[in-house]
This record gives structure tokens, sequence and C-alpha cells, in this order.
């Protein structure tokens, strides 16, 4: 941050009176500029007994299988960011059921939310950041090429969790440098 | 927003390609200034039968009662913010214990996340943004005086999960000009 989006001028970096970490002020109208952790928000869009995964178009991960999921946008819920991630995604309406998984991701500012999601019809098609939607069982999901942990782990837990047919609330730390390989 | 924050341009709102909303761009260096919702984290630190609240010494809502909480930093976890918050208003040390309720205030861009904790030792003062940290039993919060209705609506759930020995993670909207009166 080099410039006041307010007033357009030079910006310095202090720790303001009362407060106990370094900001980004301006040096003319001395607004204080607070940056803070970023909501990604998606769903595990079950139908029957398969799950509905994007192929990426787009960085990170092009090319990579992901799970319906975006930041969260202004003036929404995090179900209907999730909801609306899934059709701009794989143009699927899918039914938002409860949130199954929060991961922490410290290192790149964002906070996962993963909701569980009914897809009551098999009615879906890439959006125009996917290459592909598809439907997998636990079987042919492609656990090789998953854009990234979280997703991965979703559908770790997701599995695991059905064969109890109990599905328990997950809060998950990600560590720097996690390995994008699965872990059996 | 008026300037961009990277080059000092100024800022236009336009629909950029690829993109379905207004955005924040600058005319000069063609940054997107995205906007996203703010995490807020707290926690509900229980000693014996006795839940810890601070009187606000700030605003808004300042002279009334909270839960330790605030917003979510860079660089940290959910709980670790929770916990932070906790020090900061509290100056106490609590363990953090599972998410207990997740509030959509999107009509002032914020998801709230309140943790169970508990509060070790009854160690406790207020911070530099409270008047004063107490203990409450359920007959004596002061249910009149809470700050914010996802504070009401965490401890009502709180103590009506508590005698049934089941606390069961919620997820609840909360409308716009809700009213900050207990519904009992």
């Amino acid at each position: 941050m080099n410039y006041c989006s307010h007033c357009g001028g030079e910006i310095t970096t202090v720790i303001p009176e009362g407060d106990n970490r370094l900001r980004y002020v301006c040096t003319q109208c001395s607004t204080i500029h607070y940056q803070n952790p970023k909501i990604v928000a998606g769903c595990l869009p079950v139908y029957q007994n398969q799950i509905l995964l994007c192929q990426r178009a787009i960085h990170p991960r092009a090319g990579y299988w992901t799970l319906p999921a975006g930041f969260m946008e202004l003036n929404e819920t995090t179900q209907q960011a999730a909801a609306r991630e899934t059709w701009e995604e794989a143009c699927a309406t899918v039914e938002i059921d409860k949130l199954y998984t929060l991961f922490n991701l410290p290192h790149i500012n964002q906070v996962y939310l993963i909701f569980l999601a009914q897809l009551p019809q098999p009615i879906f098609s890439p959006g125009e950041e996917s290459l592909s939607a598809e439907l997998f069982t636990e079987e042919t999901i492609p656990w090789d090429n998953l854009a990234f942990p979280t997703i991965t782990k979703t559908l770790q837990y997701y599995f695991s969790d059905l064969k109890q047919q109990q599905f328990t609330f997950r809060t998950i730390d990600i560590a720097p440098h996690a390995s994008y390989q699965q872990v059996k």
C-alpha cells in the first residue's frame, strides 16, 4: 500500500495510539487502513453417491479439481456465497445444508468455510472459471489432482463420516508449505 | 474509495471483463480493488458456572456488555484471534474449545465466529477497550444491557444447551435493523 484510497496522500506504517501493531496510515488525512483475512466459502455438493467437482480454468492450480468455492462478496451470507460460487463455477443450483469444515490458513490470510450441500438434480456444466464439471464417486475422484489441501481434507472427512453416517463439523489449521499431495 | 492504493491514480467503478459485479478499478494501473466481509472472532469464557463479560469503553455500544470479540488480524487463526481479543479486552488467558456460533451479518459485512472457551483461573481485568470485566451467572448477566444481538443469542443458546449438556454449533443470519432488545 503506497497511497491513501481516501485522499491520495502518501502512506506510512506506524502503530496508532491505543493500538499494538503496525498499520498503514495516511500521512495527510490520518486514515488508518486496516487489513484483514478473507473468507473463502464453498460447498460439497452431493448427488446420490456422487460429489460434484470442478476443474479449474484459472490460476492458481489451473487444471486441478476443486469443490466449488471462492471469495465471499459484500452483502451476502456465507451460505449464499457458497451457493453463488457453485452456480458460477458449475452452473448448478444446490441446497446448502450445514457448515462442515473450517480451515485456518494464516500464512495466506484466508479462512475456508465448506458447507455440505445437496444437488437435487444432476444438472450442471462448467462455468467461466472451470474447464469442466463432473460427478465423482469416492473411487473415481481424482485424488492426485485436487487443487488444494482444504479440498482433499474435506473430501477425506466426508467419505470417512459417510461410513459412520455422522457428519461432524471440524476446525483445521493448515500449516504453510502444506503438501498438495494426498496423505492417505 | 477515491484513489488507487497502489499507484495513486483515480478510481472508477466498472464491471471487469469476466466478472459480474461492479468493482473499484484504477483508471491508471488497472488494479482491481476487491472488497470482502470481515471476520469478528471472540469467545464465551466459562469459569465454573460463570461467564466472563466486558463492558465496552469504545463505540459502538460504549457502556454495554459483550463477550470478548473483535476483528481478526492478518497471520492468525480464528482461535488465536478469539484468544487474543480476550487477552486485549479482559486481560484473561483462555483455552479455546470448539466453534459455537457463526453469525452472518450481511448488512454490515461481518461474519461473527464465537468459540466456547475455558477460563482456568478467575484472573482478569479490564483491557484498554473495556470499562470493566466481570464474571456473571445466568441470573446476574445484564441481559438488558448487552451490546449486540450476536452476544445475546450466543448467551441464550449457551444456557439453553447447558441444561441439556449438549453444545450444538449453530449458524444464524442476523437481519438488518435487528432489535438490540433481548427476545426472551
